[in-house]
């Protein structure tokens, strides 16, 4: 039984890690950390885990959870997992950061889009990025697991093959992104309220998002040189889901079956890439609740443009369920462990 | 492996069906029914199923049914389980109804309140009403079970302990019930279009919705006569989701300790009722995709009543997980095999 | 030209006053007052005032308010305009209080239901209850008005004609209330976070809603002696509304003709009070941004009760467009200036 | 008095000139036209319109319409204003069309998008585009005025100033615009049933959305030539609102003071659209119920794109208050009249 401790349990997405351990059978959560709610009842914060849950919140004491447990999932704010990590704790134990600590690879880069100077850079290196249908091999013998941004998942994932298969200009690609409340956080702030959220769409961060950078930095390692985009994010009246329309110029002469055979290439072995049938578009709600993200695209002949589409649930692919799926990989499980549950509609 | 059919699929029930014998390890879909969608691939009325499902839809043939399975559910309108059953079918094969049609013992009173006439009125003696947690020791045996309503089986459970405790005057019950729209069925009517329910609140079927004698006839059973209450049902702008919020007077002397140690006296044992602590009101997000239950109640001093509440996610409890866990009790697994995902949140 | 200042005008109901009073012909908003957002543009809180209101927000300076206006509207928190209000303002100016420090006559009942003590209690007995159809006699020449509560309105005025008439048992009235979220208030809380209320309901308050005392206050002096109910507020997942589903028992032969024509004494000639067709429910859909609530009842020949329902939006009827209407009244303007305008749907 | 009929006044656009047309001040409705509802009385289908509309509905009668009113407006499925409208009709009244019949002067286009022929060509020349800040002196003495569709009226407002002042390359554009349900329309349809659309966020009609040739025509004769974008329309789970995204590459040494000059120079004179303070992003909320439509920018340095963005009430400045703003042009009314309503929040 692998032992799996939880800074930030108190979150959308440390519940999320919660909620999707508690199916997994080769896994016990030891470790409720929450740095607001300590000496709480973890259902007092969550009701959905009254009787299920019976553990009290704790602080985040690393020494202590290094001999406890197997691994640490970190779902916290930037800066704190590299404020705690170190190499007598990576000796004990593995780390699986749901922050973007450890996701950029040029740290300049990160201190200029985070705003925040990095605490221990010396790990970046070492640090593998847990995208896994791209980096399933590299996650296999890693201590310290970056999972990727929501956004970033939806974004790669539904552009990797056009890139990777060089198929599109990769200096044309702009992603349209819309994502459901869930993905702001539980922070008490005017603006996440529901009579602020509901009935009303909008943009923000727009060309200053922080995930940017990061999938400016995984196009660019598919395409074999640097790409620059623009993403746009906005805020969906919803608790769950990402949707990514992303749009880019086709090269010369790729028609509609040159592209699907390259969707197909990656992904038509992956469990939870799902390539819909011609025509059809991701809708969130298919995803809702599971590990699996839908892509498609559609060419469009009078522009020469393709637009590429994905769609998951941010709080499982997007963050736990992914980081899970890294966690089975890093300890030799079978990768969909835990993970099989169908999405839930309506 | 358990083999099962699933006549009426294509609705939020049949489908919810679906969705938890998918993650029951004993049982096997084989036949996948819905009138509209003949010849159509699951996954294309569902995309949430796309390869996860890859049957394809057929029809309501009983005989070949009775051949094939071992239970069969029928997520139908009132009326179809009835025309359908026989002795010979039911000597075949078990049978889970999910409409009323063997739900009220008394024909007069299904065929006042239904407005149309019971089809095999031989066999409502034989039929089990399915509130598990009541009835646990009648399921166990049973050919045909009638899988109580939604509305109902979070309104029964609410009060039973009251009732059969006679810790209330049973002539001062009125039960007031709020759900989500999956309630309401996927049929393409106007008052169901987002436009219609979003941002609004109404009452519906005001004095006349035909859980009603349904919820009598069980609290009467309890209670060890008669009983007619007031049930107000309300249409909420949220998927899914039922709470009752019912009122009562409570009999003299009666203080909070007697009322909780009745609820504990039914519930503690039971593993997906769960009594909150006190003053925790139930929340449908608490339940949210899962089978539990929550209730609670609250005595108000000054007026002598006691409110009585209670919150399960209508898909599941309210229809689709009971009948699973009618299905398990009929054919000896454990009760709660199949079932015990934790609530989805948010 | 009236002018008019607003104390708390960036909460949802001082906001909602000052959306109401910029459609009113015969009123100049000279005053935004908001504690929170002092010296920011009025436009920079609320993104819909932008190019319509260019006031910066000021201050409750009350002795600089009154000088410079003729009547000030106090939407703020209990105990704030009881503790501002003084013999010197109220003869230079009239005051429409929204909160409740002036509704509840009796004040043990006012401290007890709101736990702090009343800072001007002398002031009481002038300050005159503006449920507009009930009292507007009174409210003409009044210096300090309450105005009521949102659920209060509703609540009262669906049972009034019944309890005024003496039609039902008083003793059996239950209200169960169902709001939307903006009566919660603007404050960043974690309970009223769009994913903490979106696809959730639950009732709060259970037995100790600060509104109870104030519907049983009225409805006592309605009937002509005092009145005990219970009232239970739920929380909706939708921005605006209140509905109400009243329960009471019918007294002996009274029958639907005559309630109906108690309704329709008193609410026939009232503008903004509609009783239905009958069999027709109220729905707060048809009465969102508007001042209408729309009232009907049914009658439960089986048990012998009728179902009182209301709805209304708390925003309008149920906070500003009330006090618009009451300061109507006060200066002598038609009634209904300023609010005409038809229910905005969907 | 200008007297209206309404031919489709029972869908949601329909619906929305009523309600608009209520608060103006120099028309009356003295024909409520609806096919699917004829005898009916106008409140029984809109309850909000209960003892303020007491019209019954009538058919489609154009010769006898032709007699009683002024003006009419269709707002009806494409082909039927085509299919009524002939000389005789034009020279006794002047005709609104909210439909698409009259939108693309280029017939063949039409066709080929809409897929149907088209029933009068011989007036599409003599139609006026009603886009009111851009063709108002066309509008004036116009017979015909087709209304321009609701995602056309948002992307042109977004863009026109960049496109007319040839600040980007014209054949970068890329529209991503999200809608609120209502534009859907009111038929009984599953994808538009609440539990499908809540919680959920799709693209359709992706490549192939009528609006496209209406925006690629109107932002043709802006720049002088034609112009071919790519437009994806998005399903958002609101009521109201349309926002949109829309992406360009900037020309050379254009910075941000000289996009702000081009948006001031056509908008600031303009009492419906907002061009908002630098980094404010257009939300939805902040201009429902209203005839707003709120326009800003942003540019980005690293990729050279401009990003426009635009947020309008689809049924208001989108159709039914666009509609009412060129009756206002058309009859010489001041163009603001009835529609200075403040929009509606929360």
């Amino acid at each position: 039984m692998i032992k799996a401790g939880i800074i930030g349990s108190t979150g959308y997405a440390g519940q999320e890690i919660v909620r999707i351990l508690l199916g997994h059978k080769d896994v016990e959560i030891v470790w409720y950390g929450s740095r607001s709610f300590i000496d709480k009842k973890y259902y007092e914060v969550f009701g959905n885990m009254f009787q299920i849950v019976d553990a009290t919140c704790l602080g985040e004491n690393m020494d202590e959870l290094a001999e406890k447990v197997d691994v640490i999932f970190t779902a916290t704010p930037q800066g704190l997992c590299s404020s705690l990590v170190n190499e007598d704790i990576l000796s004990k134990v593995k780390i699986i950061d749901l922050s973007a600590d450890f996701r950029i690879k040029d740290v300049a880069t990160y201190e200029k889009w985070y705003k925040i100077e990095h605490k221990s850079p010396e790990f970046i290196d070492e640090a593998v990025y847990g995208l896994c249908e791209i980096n399933r091999d590299k996650v296999k013998g890693c201590r310290l697991l970056a999972n990727p941004g929501c956004y970033t998942t939806c974004s790669i994932l539904s552009l990797y093959p056009l890139v990777k298969e060089k198929l599109i200009d990769p200096n044309t690609i702009i992603v349209d992104a819309k994502s459901g409340t869930s993905g702001a956080g539980r922070g008490a702030k005017i603006p996440n309220l529901f009579c602020e959220v509901n009935e009303s769409i909008k943009a923000y961060g727009v060309t200053t998002h922080r995930h940017t950078p990061e999938i400016e930095e995984q196009l660019g390692y598919a395409y074999g040189s640097p790409i620059m985009i623009n993403f746009t994010p906005h805020l969906v009246p919803m608790n769950r889901g990402i949707l990514v329309t992303a749009y880019a110029s086709l090269k010369e002469k790729v028609d509609y079956d040159t592209v699907r055979a390259a969707y197909d290439k990656y992904y038509a072995n992956e469990r939870f890439v799902r390539v819909l049938d011609k025509d059809v578009c991701p809708e969130t709600r298919w995803v809702e609740g599971s590990n699996y993200v839908d892509v498609n695209f559609k060419i469009d002949e009078r522009t020469g443009r393709i637009i590429a589409m994905g769609a998951l649930d941010n709080l499982v692919k997007g963050a736990a369920g992914q980081a899970v799926q890294n966690m089975n990989i890093m300890f030799g499980l079978p990768e969909e462990e835990g993970l099989l549950m169908a999405p839930v509609f309506p």
